[in-house]
This record gives structure tokens, C-alpha cells and sequence, in this order.
């Protein structure tokens, strides 16, 4: 079973943390579906939301920042305004200062994903941007959304 | 009574149609705050989504698609990610073949907008995009939302 | 001669500052032209960049930052990727503590503009946002592209 | 030598087609760095004005689309707006239907690159949205900046 495969056959269950996202006019490009940058976007999005609600992060007062370092996405199926999409969160790697995430982005009401994608944070510093290990309260609030199921 | 005043005093009760729209990290821009374009970004949205959802619109196949020919915001109050914000929608003018649209700007539970802005559509032909007289679905979707109280 | 009749007859020599961007894929919406929301983005980066190539802004650590209170845009004639669009910036309005620009969004070798727009900039304290007088290197900077022919 | 060490030790010279892209005001994030998503704004950007201008490929008219059914970037080093960056693009798999970009974005000057990410390409006719076969003058196209030396 090829890695795609494996992360098409995902669930709705497999993702600890949930958030529903109203697609916009501008995210359909001319070939009148979502343009697969703006996943990118959505990602940040519920990762952030994340680590805002859960993990203590202040964007603008937190000594630590996360910075992305790598990311990726496999599109299953193609999604289109106006439709509203469910995002899944889950973390797969959590290390001393770094964290691996994983989201699902699910149609209302169905069960597998129509694209899975993610990306890794290296928490910094925020004025040298050196690595840094994380906080208590980032590590207990991601390993809560953590899966032991790595991503296959 | 200046024409800023009298937007900033509008109330949720003075839009006929809502929609709920999760802002997105990328809509804070480095002074953080949701960006004066995002606005914009969204104003297509929820005038979109009503045009699709109730006047039976469909941005790939329709032979009219309405065309911006100027558009405007006022800014009343900074929002900011990940705030959850609701929009709302009306129509100001309603001519044969233009509609001046007002969205509201909502931060959650208040009742004054954060900003008011708008825009008017031209409706014309997709192929040759001649100016052309809205068909009567159109026109009727629209005046649900159409207020004898135009932006003062 | 209506308002929008005068911007349109606008000229590049109207303009006193210009950069040149290059579209991108996802400016074009579904219906394959530059949405109406990215000249909001580009009136943003030609205003920016002038403030902090000519003004002595640094949007990161100066002390006053210019937050925008409104904005507009008239659009003549349809744009799309991948052109390459000319932006010229001028200021209509220079006052203590803000500052109206307009810009002329023009199709590359073209007289005339596609589309003008502009905002307006109130200056503000980056902590309390409270608004404070602009510093004597910002006002010489924009006194360079101020034009007495106000917007008419 | 790892993966992302290959990718940071390419040169401009691995790359067979430049474009320079001026960087956006709303580019940044709150982070005061281009945002992670952005990358792939451009990645779309210069891959589909070499499609359009290089492969014949017209995308309101073409019967035949690129559908993108994977992305990847790695990040070196953060950039910043106003900055203008420096994309090389090149072909690293050249298949009967498909095809994988891979794009350097580099900071001018700048002989090894800040960021390098890719996608691959699926070819389907643009009303089915099934496979097909890419046309002679596609792959002819694509096949000039195609590099033997695949992604390592």
C-alpha cells in the first residue's frame, strides 16, 4: 500500500481536533476549484488556532515562535466555493523543539479526507530565531492531539 | 451627522442576510490585524454565496456573471485572527442590470459593525460581457435583501 | 464630467512613484480575471514599499504605524495573468496625522489606467494605537509625491 | 547527505527558466516573514505562465488542464517583504500524463536558494477530469528545462 493509499484510507477518527473552515470566493482559481496553495493556508490556520486555544501560544507576546520548516500536501479530490470544509488536526512527530502536524481536510459529512497535507514547526526564539525546546503547557497541549500512529 | 457616523451606527437588524466566516492566519498582516484587502476578500464571499444559494447563480455555467465596477470599505474597529466574524448582507440599489451591495462587518455577540463596505456588480454576458438585464430569479433573490433605507 | 470619468482620464505622468508587479496564478478568479480584492493587495505593497524606501518606515520596529481607515476602487477595464501591471502611487491628501494615496493600476505600455484606487492613512502610536502626528522624514517623503490636483 | 542538503546546495544554474516576482505587502505574515502558503502562490505562478507562454496552453480554452495532485517545499532561510525574489524553474519527471516541477526561490543575488518546493502535475481533459495524454507541444515545451539530474 502506497503512502498515498494509506493516507487517503484516513479517517474523521484519526484526527483529535476539529475545526470547520467556510471556503471563500477567491480560494477557487480559474479552473473553478480550490487552489491547492490555499490548503496551505488552512493549515496555518487550524495549527495556529491550535496552539492559540490550547498551548498557550501568543502570537505577539510569545518569546517562542513556531517557523515551518517543511511542508506538503496529496489531493485526493477537488473542493469548490461555497462549500464548507472540516479540517482535522493530529500531531505525528513530537520531539524536544520540534512538532510534526498532519490535518485532514474532509467535505461535510463524508468519512475520508479529499486531501491530507502538514508541516513541521522548530520552535525559536522569537527575537534570534534559534531553536529553542518548547514550554511545558506547548508540549502537554500538543501531545493531546498526538498520535502514536505515525503518518505511514 | 457624516456618512462615517451613520455606518458605524448600523445594527445586525439592518442586514437580511448572515454568514459566519472563521478568519485565517494569513489574514493578520505583520501589524496583526486582518489586513484592509481581506475585507474585500470576503465581501465576495458572502455576496457570492447569495447569489449561488438563493438566486440561482452558477458561477460556471451561468450566461450572466456580475462584474465589480467599484467597491469601498470604512474601517471602524481592528479584528483579528483566529476571531470567528459574521457578516452581513444587504442591497442598496437595485437597478435593471446593477446592484449596489452593503455587507456589515460583525465581531461576535456585538452589535455595531467593525467596518461596512461594499460593492456594485454589473451584470453582463460571460462570453461577451456585454451589460445585460438581470433575469427575474436574480432580481428576486435580490430584493429579499433590498433596504428602502439606502447607505446614508 | 462625473468623478469616474476623471479617473479614467488619468496619465501615467499623474503619478509620481511606480513598481512593477508581475500577476500571479491565483489573482485570477473563476471567471479568469484579476479579482477585485488583489488591487487592494497591490495598492498595499506600492504604498508600503514607498513608506519604507522613501519614508524611513520599518513596519517592524518603528514607533508609529499607518493603519488604514478607508479605502476604494473604481475598476474600467478587466486585467489577468500573467500580465505585468504598472503601479503608480501619488498622495491627494496630506494632512497632521494622515495621509489619502491614490493609485493608478496600469496594463503595461497603456496610457491610461484599468483601474484607480486608493485609502487613507491614519499615522498611530504601534502600542496604544492612538494617533499621533507624522515624523518630518514621513511628511517630506510623501510631500514628494503629493499632487495639488486632488482627486476631483 | 540528506535530502533537504541536496536541495539547499542547488545552484541558479540548476534551473533552466527565471522569473522575478515582487513580493506583496499581505505576503508577510505576523511572524514579519513570507508566509509558508505563499511559496506556492508563486510555485503556480511561474509554472503556469511558462505552461501558457512556453507549451501553448491557454487556460480558458485549452481541452486539456494541469490538475496538481501533490506539493512539497523545504525552507532555508525566511524572507522578508519588500524583497524581490528570483524563481528558477525546472522539470524533474516527465511522464506520458504527468509531469513534476521542482521551483528554487531565490533572494536576488543570492547563488544558492532560500526555499525549494515542488508539484506534480496531472494532465486531464478539462471537462471530464479524467487523464490524458499530455499534447506534442506540452511535453516539447516542458522538455526543455526537464533536468536528468532528478530531485535527490
Amino acid at each position: 500500500m502506497s503512502e498515498s493509499q494509506g493516507l487517503k484510507q484516513l479517517r474523521r477518527s484519526d484526527f483529535g481536533y476539529f475545526l470547520s473552515y467556510r471556503t471563500r470566493w477567491s480560494d477557487n482559481d480559474q479552473y473553478s476549484h480550490i487552489n491547492n496553495s490555499i490548503y496551505y493556508h488552512l493549515f496555518d490556520s487550524v495549527v495556529n488556532t491550535y496552539l492559540i486555544e490550547h498551548c498557550g501560544q501568543n502570537p505577539q507576546t510569545s518569546p517562542f515562535i513556531g517557523l515551518v520548516v517543511s511542508s506538503w500536501c496529496q489531493f485526493f479530490a477537488p473542493l469548490s466555493f461555497p462549500e464548507v470544509l472540516d479540517l482535522g488536526l493530529r500531531v505525528t512527530k513530537l520531539g524536544i523543539s520540534s512538532v510534526a502536524y498532519e490535518i485532514g481536510v474532509f467535505r461535510e459529512k463524508e468519512e475520508h479526507p479529499s486531501a491530507v497535507g502538514g508541516y513541521t514547526h522548530v520552535f525559536v526564539e522569537s527575537g534570534s530565531r534559534k531553536s529553542a525546546p518548547m514550554r511545558k503547557e506547548m508540549k502537554d497541549g500538543l501531545e493531546k492531539v498526538f498520535t502514536a500512529k505515525a503518518k505511514l
